[in-house]
């Protein structure tokens, strides 16, 4: 296997940003594209991203760049755009991209047009990708600070998984190996849209102790779902599962909870979003529909997808969320 | 069975005054025993419990009392004191308590004395008691504010769990049943010595992320003592371990939680305390003594015995709980 020195990151938002240093920190050199030819140029020469994670600086061996070509030399690279981007930004580089660099997805969600989990984005638009997919507890500004950080990294393919979680690890970042890759993308989709119930709930102030019963509840179904469709639950209750859930659900700092506490306050819904609708939103529905094709019940996510589509009140949907027969666990 | 139409809490803490008020609210009528005589009496007369549970009306339907002969005509009879007091406790009442009457633990840990879970600690008190366990992601607070909460309760007989569980619940404070007792009560005993690790590395300001990955790992140790200690996996999945752990370890309200916040913080563990140590640090050495026997790795629960006991500096903790080998999860 080709050593990874050199890592390309597609995509400048605060997660990319994060990731660009972290990959620093582990001692490689980074080549850190950007979509906007302006804001990789003022990257580039003023040493941040003031946009998107203003307060850090780059590290030195971070090129900022909005040159497909620049790309050319990566030993990996990571896949850093929203989840429904994916497909549009690998079609718009993939002649770029050197051939046989593992492409490690850092997006976490399912492509709500065709119900497409990440790495099935990748081989669709590269038949012959080496796919790995990167997901975890972990907030771009607490990265970036340089706060002690775990995540995890699955490929089919352990000894991949292995190099690419070495190269990318630093003493702050610790990157977890696993061969678990569809376990680990359920994680990183489902708790987007699970945080969004938890949000509503809060929003509604019916307090800490029934958001941690709607937390364990969720968990409950994506677990379910994971089994469904091939994903493992030891990985579930990993660091990309429960430890990505209990960080999404439980703060403010995640859009996705806080989608779901401004519409539980009251926003009406065009409000809340403030015109960009958090992950959770657009993966609801293929959630749910990849649930009903395999027979599982997601009830909380299920009244999320009904809330942000309109078919279901605030109040009902609270109702739904936190009322339940009285029965066995 | 008998209806359980009478039910006795033992106990006047803020917990016992909550769960008094939830089971009025679901019917019941309701005998709040305080050790307390002054207590008792201003409780009964004031219709509140000033101490521990201010703000808080207590319903027509309880009556407080100091006296262990009012407990003769309880159906049920919830033991609400703290874990250490629960076998002194019992002592006192025994042979006040109707002997028929199951006992319905309410107390989350292990006596550290004997290393021996609640529902053990009432049979050896009482050995032909029929012994239940409730237990949940429920604040006192939130409880008796009539806000939405969900909590597990367990009896070896179904029937039993299932006739108790009914009689408790109203329509905010949901009951679920199961049979796991040993299950439920590793939940409620183990989260509160992880609540100290997460507060410490929270007190520390290490950021939300590592708060989030510290509850994952933390729950995989639990599930691990579990399933050596006759605990199922989907009883720490649910209300009573995963529901009330997110609780614990993300909410300063837990007093677990800020004892390791203040410990974290810098405080001296005399200081930290403030003279009233938290159920997580009598029970962390008797949960590691329990893991060591049962050859169950626990990094995190051993982490936190040996800085409650000064075997361990906080700095030297705060590594031990962020810096692991880098493996395959």
């Amino acid at each position: 296997m080709t050593p990874i020195r050199h890592v390309a990151v597609v995509g400048g938002g605060a997660w990319g940003t994060a990731l660009a240093n972290a990959a620093a920190a582990g001692g490689r050199s980074v080549t850190l594209w950007m979509r906007d030819r302006a804001a990789a140029h003022a990257a580039q020469h003023e040493r941040s991203n003031a946009r998107y994670l203003p307060g850090i600086v780059l590290a030195d061996t971070v090129s900022a760049t909005a040159e497909a070509a620049d790309l050319a030399g990566a030993d990996a690279v990571l896949l850093v755009v929203p989840a429904q981007a994916a497909r549009a930004t690998l079609a718009h580089l993939a002649s770029s991209l050197p051939s046989r660099a593992p492409i490690v997805v850092c997006a976490k969600g399912i492509e709500a047009a065709t119900r497409a989990f990440m790495t099935d984005v990748v081989r669709d638009v590269i038949p012959d990708a080496r796919v790995a997919i990167l997901s975890g507890p972990s907030f771009a500004a607490d990265v970036a600070s340089g706060l002690p950080t775990a995540v995890t990294l699955a490929a089919a393919d352990a000894d991949l998984a292995a190099s690419l979680a070495a190269a990318l690890s630093s003493p702050s970042f610790r990157v977890y190996y696993s061969t678990d890759v569809r376990g680990v993308e359920i994680g990183g989709a489902g708790k987007n849209v699970l945080a969004v119930a938890v949000g509503i709930v809060a929003g509604r102030g019916l307090g800490d102790s029934a958001k941690a019963a709607l937390t364990a509840r969720g968990f409950a179904e994506l677990l379910r779902f994971a089994g469904a469709h091939g994903g493992r639950a030891e990985t579930l209750m990993g660091l990309s599962g429960l430890g990505d859930l209990v960080l999404t659900c439980g703060s403010a700092q995640s859009r996705n909870f806080s989608l779901g506490l401004r519409i539980g306050a009251g926003a009406a819904l065009g409000d809340a979003t403030g015109g960009k609708l958090a992950e959770g939103a657009f993966t609801a529905e293929a959630l749910i529909a990849l649930a009903h094709a395999a027979g599982v019940e997601m009830p909380i996510a299920e009244a999320v997808a009904a809330v942000l589509s309109g078919r279901l009140t605030v109040d009902a949907a609270s109702d739904a969320l936190m009322s339940r027969p009285l029965r066995s666990e």
